[in-house]
Protein backbone atom coordinates (compact mmCIF):
# COMPACT_ATOMS: atom_id res chain seq x y z
CA UNK A 1 0.00 0.00 0.00
CA UNK A 2 1.77 3.60 -0.60
CA UNK A 3 -0.13 7.14 -0.73
CA UNK A 4 0.93 9.58 -3.00
CA UNK A 5 0.96 13.14 -1.14
CA UNK A 6 2.36 16.36 -0.88
CA UNK A 7 3.18 17.73 2.58
CA UNK A 8 2.06 21.13 1.96
CA UNK A 9 -1.76 21.10 0.31
CA UNK A 10 -4.47 20.59 2.78
CA UNK A 11 -6.60 17.88 1.03
CA UNK A 12 -3.90 15.09 1.69
CA UNK A 13 -2.52 16.50 5.16
CA UNK A 14 -6.16 15.61 5.90
CA UNK A 15 -5.47 12.18 4.95
CA UNK A 16 -2.33 12.27 7.19
CA UNK A 17 -4.10 13.56 9.98
CA UNK A 18 -6.81 10.70 9.82
CA UNK A 19 -4.35 8.36 9.68
CA UNK A 20 -2.29 10.05 12.59
CA UNK A 21 -5.33 9.66 14.93
CA UNK A 22 -5.93 6.10 13.89
CA UNK A 23 -1.71 5.29 14.45
CA UNK A 24 -1.71 4.03 11.29
CA UNK A 25 1.57 4.51 9.26
CA UNK A 26 2.16 3.67 5.54
CA UNK A 27 4.38 4.33 2.78
CA UNK A 28 4.38 7.98 1.10
CA UNK A 29 5.50 9.13 -2.11
CA UNK A 30 5.53 12.53 -2.51
CA UNK A 31 4.49 14.38 -5.43
CA UNK A 32 5.27 18.30 -5.97
CA UNK A 33 1.77 20.20 -7.31
CA UNK A 34 2.91 23.40 -7.46
CA UNK A 35 6.21 21.83 -9.82
CA UNK A 36 3.83 20.22 -11.82
CA UNK A 37 4.21 16.65 -11.17
CA UNK A 38 0.80 15.33 -10.40
CA UNK A 39 0.15 16.57 -13.72
CA UNK A 40 3.03 15.16 -15.71
CA UNK A 41 2.62 11.46 -17.16
CA UNK A 42 4.26 9.52 -14.91
CA UNK A 43 1.86 10.66 -12.05
CA UNK A 44 -0.93 10.14 -14.47
CA UNK A 45 -0.16 6.75 -15.12
CA UNK A 46 -1.16 6.14 -11.49
CA UNK A 47 -4.50 8.61 -11.17
CA UNK A 48 -5.56 10.16 -14.43
CA UNK A 49 -7.34 12.84 -12.78
CA UNK A 50 -4.31 13.94 -11.43
CA UNK A 51 -5.17 14.83 -7.94
CA UNK A 52 -3.98 14.20 -4.43
CA UNK A 53 -3.78 12.16 -2.12
CA UNK A 54 -3.97 9.10 -4.07
CA UNK A 55 -3.72 5.52 -2.35
CA UNK A 56 -2.66 2.05 -4.40
CA UNK A 57 -3.69 -0.79 -2.67
CA UNK A 58 -1.17 -3.86 -2.80
CA UNK A 59 -3.73 -5.25 -5.64
CA UNK A 60 -3.23 -2.13 -7.51
CA UNK A 61 -7.08 -0.69 -7.39
CA UNK A 62 -6.40 3.01 -7.21
CA UNK A 63 -8.36 5.17 -4.77
CA UNK A 64 -7.94 9.00 -4.96
CA UNK A 65 -10.47 11.94 -2.68
CA UNK A 66 -9.54 12.04 0.55
CA UNK A 67 -12.93 11.35 2.01
CA UNK A 68 -13.05 7.87 0.24
CA UNK A 69 -9.34 6.94 1.45
CA UNK A 70 -10.27 7.86 5.01
CA UNK A 71 -13.62 5.82 4.37
CA UNK A 72 -10.80 2.57 3.89
CA UNK A 73 -9.00 2.92 6.69
CA UNK A 74 -11.54 3.50 9.03
CA UNK A 75 -13.01 0.06 7.82
CA UNK A 76 -9.52 -1.65 8.37
CA UNK A 77 -9.44 -0.03 11.81
CA UNK A 78 -12.51 1.09 13.25
CA UNK A 79 -10.68 2.40 16.60
CA UNK A 80 -11.09 5.40 17.74
CA UNK A 81 -13.77 6.03 14.94
CA UNK A 82 -13.93 9.22 13.32
CA UNK A 83 -16.58 8.44 10.99
CA UNK A 84 -19.48 8.39 13.32
CA UNK A 85 -20.82 4.91 15.05
CA UNK A 86 -24.12 4.51 14.37
CA UNK A 87 -27.22 5.44 11.76
CA UNK A 88 -27.51 9.00 13.14
CA UNK A 89 -24.04 9.76 13.96
CA UNK A 90 -21.94 8.31 10.98
CA UNK A 91 -25.19 10.86 8.74
CA UNK A 92 -24.30 13.76 11.25
CA UNK A 93 -20.68 13.48 10.67
CA UNK A 94 -20.89 13.11 6.84
CA UNK A 95 -22.94 15.99 6.66
CA UNK A 96 -21.16 18.20 8.73
CA UNK A 97 -17.94 17.05 6.44
CA UNK A 98 -19.85 18.07 3.32
CA UNK A 99 -20.41 21.73 5.18
CA UNK A 100 -16.59 21.70 5.86
CA UNK A 101 -15.30 21.00 2.32
CA UNK A 102 -18.44 22.93 -0.11
CA UNK A 103 -18.45 25.93 1.98
CA UNK A 104 -15.10 26.09 3.77
CA UNK A 105 -12.16 24.13 2.00
CA UNK A 106 -14.39 25.05 -1.68
CA UNK A 107 -14.09 28.98 -1.00
CA UNK A 108 -10.72 29.23 -0.06
CA UNK A 109 -9.53 26.75 -2.72
CA UNK A 110 -10.71 29.39 -4.77
CA UNK A 111 -9.81 32.20 -3.79
CA UNK A 112 -6.08 30.70 -3.49
CA UNK A 113 -6.00 28.98 -6.64
CA UNK A 114 -6.93 32.52 -8.65
CA UNK A 115 -5.08 34.44 -7.20
CA UNK A 116 -1.81 32.60 -6.89
CA UNK A 117 0.67 32.78 -9.94
CA UNK A 118 1.30 28.99 -9.70
CA UNK A 119 -2.22 28.35 -10.58
CA UNK A 120 -2.50 30.70 -13.45
CA UNK A 121 -3.50 28.08 -15.83
CA UNK A 122 -4.67 25.48 -13.09
CA UNK A 123 -8.02 27.07 -12.08
CA UNK A 124 -9.19 23.53 -11.82
CA UNK A 125 -7.66 21.05 -9.68
CA UNK A 126 -5.90 18.35 -11.99
CA UNK A 127 -6.34 20.31 -15.17
CA UNK A 128 -4.09 22.00 -17.29
CA UNK A 129 -5.00 25.08 -19.62
CA UNK A 130 -7.31 26.36 -17.62
CA UNK A 131 -6.52 30.04 -16.92
CA UNK A 132 -7.49 31.76 -13.71
CA UNK A 133 -11.03 33.50 -13.20
CA UNK A 134 -10.35 36.64 -11.52
CA UNK A 135 -13.99 36.75 -10.05
CA UNK A 136 -13.22 33.95 -8.21
CA UNK A 137 -10.71 35.61 -5.88
CA UNK A 138 -13.48 37.80 -3.92
CA UNK A 139 -16.08 35.12 -4.66
CA UNK A 140 -13.94 32.71 -2.40
CA UNK A 141 -13.37 34.98 -0.12
CA UNK A 142 -16.30 36.11 0.67
CA UNK A 143 -17.80 33.04 0.74
CA UNK A 144 -14.89 31.76 2.88
CA UNK A 145 -15.90 34.39 5.51
CA UNK A 146 -19.56 33.34 5.84
CA UNK A 147 -18.18 30.05 6.38
CA UNK A 148 -16.26 31.87 9.22
CA UNK A 149 -19.41 33.06 10.82
CA UNK A 150 -21.33 29.84 10.29
CA UNK A 151 -18.70 27.54 11.80
CA UNK A 152 -18.77 30.13 14.46
CA UNK A 153 -22.35 29.04 15.19
CA UNK A 154 -21.99 25.71 14.50
CA UNK A 155 -19.50 25.52 17.37
CA UNK A 156 -21.99 27.13 19.98
CA UNK A 157 -23.96 23.80 20.29
CA UNK A 158 -21.13 21.48 20.71
CA UNK A 159 -17.57 21.17 21.70
CA UNK A 160 -16.47 19.69 18.08
CA UNK A 161 -17.85 20.52 14.43
CA UNK A 162 -20.35 17.72 14.15
CA UNK A 163 -21.08 17.09 17.92
CA UNK A 164 -19.64 16.06 21.01
CA UNK A 165 -16.61 13.80 19.39
CA UNK A 166 -13.98 14.57 17.54
CA UNK A 167 -14.22 13.31 14.00
CA UNK A 168 -13.28 13.57 10.03
CA UNK A 169 -15.44 16.73 9.86
CA UNK A 170 -13.19 18.82 12.60
CA UNK A 171 -10.26 17.08 10.12
CA UNK A 172 -11.32 19.21 7.34
CA UNK A 173 -12.11 22.23 9.42
CA UNK A 174 -8.68 22.23 10.80
CA UNK A 175 -6.88 22.48 7.10
CA UNK A 176 -9.79 24.43 6.29
CA UNK A 177 -8.59 27.20 8.75
CA UNK A 178 -4.65 27.01 8.32
CA UNK A 179 -5.10 26.62 4.30
CA UNK A 180 -7.03 30.22 4.95
CA UNK A 181 -3.76 31.74 6.47
CA UNK A 182 -2.75 31.70 2.81
CA UNK A 183 -5.28 34.14 1.86
CA UNK A 184 -5.16 35.42 5.00
CA UNK A 185 -8.25 35.40 6.46
CA UNK A 186 -8.07 33.86 10.30
CA UNK A 187 -10.46 33.50 12.74
CA UNK A 188 -10.96 37.12 14.85
CA UNK A 189 -12.79 38.33 18.23
CA UNK A 190 -15.70 37.71 16.50
CA UNK A 191 -15.21 34.18 16.33
CA UNK A 192 -14.44 33.26 19.65
CA UNK A 193 -15.60 29.68 19.61
CA UNK A 194 -13.36 28.66 16.50
CA UNK A 195 -10.69 29.76 18.82
CA UNK A 196 -11.52 27.48 21.77
CA UNK A 197 -12.07 24.97 18.97
CA UNK A 198 -8.85 25.67 17.08
CA UNK A 199 -6.56 25.52 20.60
CA UNK A 200 -7.94 22.22 20.97
CA UNK A 201 -7.85 20.13 17.60
CA UNK A 202 -4.37 21.95 16.69
CA UNK A 203 -2.87 21.02 19.91
CA UNK A 204 -3.71 17.02 19.50
CA UNK A 205 -0.14 14.88 17.76
CA UNK A 206 -1.94 14.32 14.87
CA UNK A 207 -1.98 18.13 13.77
CA UNK A 208 1.42 18.37 12.72
CA UNK A 209 1.14 14.96 10.77
CA UNK B 1 -39.39 11.81 9.01
CA UNK B 2 -39.59 14.52 6.47
CA UNK B 3 -37.83 15.15 2.80
CA UNK B 4 -37.37 18.85 1.88
CA UNK B 5 -37.48 18.11 -1.91
CA UNK B 6 -37.46 20.09 -5.07
CA UNK B 7 -38.38 18.02 -8.31
CA UNK B 8 -36.50 19.67 -10.87
CA UNK B 9 -33.44 20.14 -9.09
CA UNK B 10 -30.35 17.35 -9.73
CA UNK B 11 -29.27 16.93 -5.97
CA UNK B 12 -33.12 15.92 -4.24
CA UNK B 13 -33.45 13.57 -7.49
CA UNK B 14 -29.75 11.72 -6.40
CA UNK B 15 -32.17 10.70 -3.34
CA UNK B 16 -35.57 10.12 -4.44
CA UNK B 17 -33.47 7.07 -6.60
CA UNK B 18 -32.21 6.08 -4.04
CA UNK B 19 -34.71 5.49 -1.98
CA UNK B 20 -36.48 4.06 -5.11
CA UNK B 21 -33.77 1.85 -5.62
CA UNK B 22 -34.01 0.47 -1.50
CA UNK B 23 -38.17 0.79 -2.04
CA UNK B 24 -38.46 3.24 1.11
CA UNK B 25 -41.18 5.86 0.84
CA UNK B 26 -41.26 8.92 3.41
CA UNK B 27 -43.06 11.81 3.31
CA UNK B 28 -42.00 15.05 1.10
CA UNK B 29 -42.20 18.75 0.90
CA UNK B 30 -41.28 20.46 -2.41
CA UNK B 31 -39.10 23.73 -1.46
CA UNK B 32 -39.53 25.77 -4.98
CA UNK B 33 -35.83 26.49 -5.84
CA UNK B 34 -36.19 29.16 -8.56
CA UNK B 35 -39.01 30.81 -6.78
CA UNK B 36 -36.48 31.01 -3.61
CA UNK B 37 -37.79 29.34 -1.39
CA UNK B 38 -35.02 27.82 0.20
CA UNK B 39 -33.29 31.34 1.07
CA UNK B 40 -36.59 32.34 2.61
CA UNK B 41 -36.62 32.52 6.73
CA UNK B 42 -39.04 29.62 6.79
CA UNK B 43 -36.93 27.54 5.32
CA UNK B 44 -33.68 28.83 6.63
CA UNK B 45 -35.10 28.40 10.20
CA UNK B 46 -35.32 24.65 8.94
CA UNK B 47 -31.77 24.79 7.26
CA UNK B 48 -29.82 27.57 7.44
CA UNK B 49 -27.73 26.83 4.48
CA UNK B 50 -30.60 26.92 2.39
CA UNK B 51 -29.96 23.47 0.48
CA UNK B 52 -32.14 20.79 -0.77
CA UNK B 53 -32.16 18.09 -0.23
CA UNK B 54 -32.59 18.36 3.68
CA UNK B 55 -33.62 15.52 5.58
CA UNK B 56 -35.34 16.15 8.89
CA UNK B 57 -35.30 12.94 11.76
CA UNK B 58 -38.09 12.88 14.47
CA UNK B 59 -35.98 13.32 17.08
CA UNK B 60 -35.42 17.04 15.30
CA UNK B 61 -31.82 15.93 13.56
CA UNK B 62 -30.89 18.02 10.67
CA UNK B 63 -29.33 15.88 8.04
CA UNK B 64 -28.42 17.87 4.34
CA UNK B 65 -25.83 16.92 1.73
CA UNK B 66 -27.47 14.20 -0.80
CA UNK B 67 -25.11 11.72 0.17
CA UNK B 68 -25.12 12.21 3.94
CA UNK B 69 -28.52 11.39 3.62
CA UNK B 70 -28.08 8.05 1.43
CA UNK B 71 -25.79 6.91 3.73
CA UNK B 72 -28.45 6.96 6.55
CA UNK B 73 -30.83 5.30 4.95
CA UNK B 74 -28.02 2.44 3.64
CA UNK B 75 -27.40 2.17 7.12
CA UNK B 76 -31.37 1.72 8.36
CA UNK B 77 -31.88 -0.71 5.18
CA UNK B 78 -28.65 -2.15 3.44
CA UNK B 79 -30.27 -3.87 0.74
CA UNK B 80 -29.75 -3.65 -1.72
CA UNK B 81 -26.39 -2.27 -1.55
CA UNK B 82 -25.73 0.72 -3.20
CA UNK B 83 -22.25 1.82 -1.02
CA UNK B 84 -20.21 -0.94 -1.48
CA UNK B 85 -20.03 -3.66 0.55
CA UNK B 86 -16.90 -4.36 1.95
CA UNK B 87 -13.57 -1.80 2.68
CA UNK B 88 -12.24 -2.15 -0.74
CA UNK B 89 -15.70 -1.50 -2.51
CA UNK B 90 -16.87 0.86 -0.37
CA UNK B 91 -13.84 3.24 -0.99
CA UNK B 92 -14.19 2.75 -4.75
CA UNK B 93 -17.68 3.42 -4.75
CA UNK B 94 -17.36 6.44 -2.36
CA UNK B 95 -14.09 7.35 -4.68
CA UNK B 96 -16.23 6.86 -7.71
CA UNK B 97 -19.45 8.83 -6.22
CA UNK B 98 -16.73 11.81 -5.79
CA UNK B 99 -16.07 11.95 -9.54
CA UNK B 100 -19.20 12.21 -10.67
CA UNK B 101 -19.74 14.66 -7.81
CA UNK B 102 -16.33 17.35 -8.54
CA UNK B 103 -15.68 16.27 -12.09
CA UNK B 104 -18.91 16.60 -13.15
CA UNK B 105 -21.93 17.40 -11.48
CA UNK B 106 -20.27 21.06 -10.43
CA UNK B 107 -18.94 21.65 -13.96
CA UNK B 108 -22.71 21.35 -15.37
CA UNK B 109 -23.81 23.61 -12.35
CA UNK B 110 -21.32 25.71 -13.03
CA UNK B 111 -22.08 26.20 -16.14
CA UNK B 112 -26.00 26.15 -15.44
CA UNK B 113 -25.98 28.37 -12.18
CA UNK B 114 -23.70 31.86 -13.93
CA UNK B 115 -25.84 31.49 -17.71
CA UNK B 116 -29.48 31.59 -16.14
CA UNK B 117 -31.40 34.56 -15.59
CA UNK B 118 -32.91 32.67 -12.22
CA UNK B 119 -29.56 32.57 -10.70
CA UNK B 120 -28.27 35.55 -12.06
CA UNK B 121 -27.54 36.91 -7.64
CA UNK B 122 -27.23 33.08 -6.69
CA UNK B 123 -23.94 31.97 -8.33
CA UNK B 124 -23.51 29.74 -5.29
CA UNK B 125 -26.43 27.44 -4.17
CA UNK B 126 -28.04 28.90 -1.05
CA UNK B 127 -26.79 31.94 -0.99
CA UNK B 128 -27.87 35.24 -2.37
CA UNK B 129 -26.84 38.50 -3.35
CA UNK B 130 -23.44 36.66 -5.41
CA UNK B 131 -23.53 37.44 -8.44
CA UNK B 132 -23.02 35.37 -11.62
CA UNK B 133 -19.67 35.05 -13.04
CA UNK B 134 -19.53 35.04 -16.55
CA UNK B 135 -15.77 33.05 -16.88
CA UNK B 136 -17.49 30.59 -15.39
CA UNK B 137 -20.03 29.50 -18.04
CA UNK B 138 -17.12 28.44 -20.69
CA UNK B 139 -15.15 27.03 -17.58
CA UNK B 140 -17.68 24.70 -16.67
CA UNK B 141 -18.91 23.22 -20.14
CA UNK B 142 -15.38 23.08 -20.59
CA UNK B 143 -14.84 20.86 -17.59
CA UNK B 144 -18.11 19.10 -18.32
CA UNK B 145 -16.79 17.48 -22.11
CA UNK B 146 -13.78 16.53 -20.29
CA UNK B 147 -16.19 15.09 -17.38
CA UNK B 148 -18.02 12.97 -20.37
CA UNK B 149 -14.30 11.91 -22.15
CA UNK B 150 -13.51 10.76 -18.90
CA UNK B 151 -16.86 8.54 -18.11
CA UNK B 152 -16.53 7.20 -20.86
CA UNK B 153 -13.31 6.12 -20.37
CA UNK B 154 -14.21 4.50 -16.88
CA UNK B 155 -17.35 2.11 -18.31
CA UNK B 156 -14.71 0.78 -20.76
CA UNK B 157 -13.94 -1.49 -17.37
CA UNK B 158 -17.04 -1.77 -15.96
CA UNK B 159 -20.73 -2.38 -16.63
CA UNK B 160 -21.06 0.49 -14.19
CA UNK B 161 -19.36 3.23 -12.71
CA UNK B 162 -17.84 2.14 -10.04
CA UNK B 163 -17.05 -1.40 -11.21
CA UNK B 164 -20.06 -4.56 -11.98
CA UNK B 165 -22.80 -3.31 -9.21
CA UNK B 166 -25.38 -0.38 -9.63
CA UNK B 167 -24.06 2.19 -7.28
CA UNK B 168 -24.95 5.76 -6.10
CA UNK B 169 -21.95 6.79 -8.20
CA UNK B 170 -24.65 5.59 -10.96
CA UNK B 171 -27.18 7.65 -9.47
CA UNK B 172 -24.85 11.22 -9.04
CA UNK B 173 -23.61 10.06 -12.76
CA UNK B 174 -27.31 9.80 -14.39
CA UNK B 175 -28.11 12.64 -12.53
CA UNK B 176 -25.39 14.97 -14.28
CA UNK B 177 -26.21 13.12 -17.63
CA UNK B 178 -30.26 14.47 -17.40
CA UNK B 179 -28.80 18.03 -15.93
CA UNK B 180 -26.45 18.43 -18.69
CA UNK B 181 -29.52 18.73 -20.93
CA UNK B 182 -30.20 22.25 -19.25
CA UNK B 183 -26.61 23.48 -20.78
CA UNK B 184 -27.35 21.17 -24.39
CA UNK B 185 -24.69 18.82 -23.71
CA UNK B 186 -25.41 15.44 -24.54
CA UNK B 187 -23.69 11.99 -25.02
CA UNK B 188 -22.48 11.59 -28.67
CA UNK B 189 -21.21 9.00 -30.90
CA UNK B 190 -17.48 9.52 -29.40
CA UNK B 191 -19.78 8.37 -26.52
CA UNK B 192 -20.68 4.86 -26.80
CA UNK B 193 -19.99 3.60 -23.61
CA UNK B 194 -21.88 6.62 -21.96
CA UNK B 195 -25.26 5.67 -24.55
CA UNK B 196 -24.64 2.02 -23.53
CA UNK B 197 -24.97 2.23 -19.65
CA UNK B 198 -27.48 5.69 -19.95
CA UNK B 199 -30.13 3.08 -21.61
CA UNK B 200 -29.35 1.03 -18.57
CA UNK B 201 -29.60 3.05 -15.80
CA UNK B 202 -32.42 5.14 -17.13
CA UNK B 203 -34.43 2.23 -17.57
CA UNK B 204 -34.56 1.51 -14.32
CA UNK B 205 -37.75 2.06 -12.34
CA UNK B 206 -35.88 4.37 -9.86
CA UNK B 207 -35.26 6.67 -12.56
CA UNK B 208 -38.37 8.17 -13.21
CA UNK B 209 -38.71 8.67 -9.20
Amino acid sequence: MKLYDYTMAPNPRRVRIFLAEKGIEIEKVQVDIPAGENLAPAFRAINPRGLLPTLVLDDGTVIDESVAICLYFESLQPDPPLIGTDAKTRAVVASAQRHMEFDGLQAVAEAFRNSNPTFANRSISGSEGVPAVPGLVERGRAAAERFYASLNDTLADSEFVAGDAYSIADITALCVVDFAKWIQLRAGDEHPRIKRWYAAVSSRPSASA
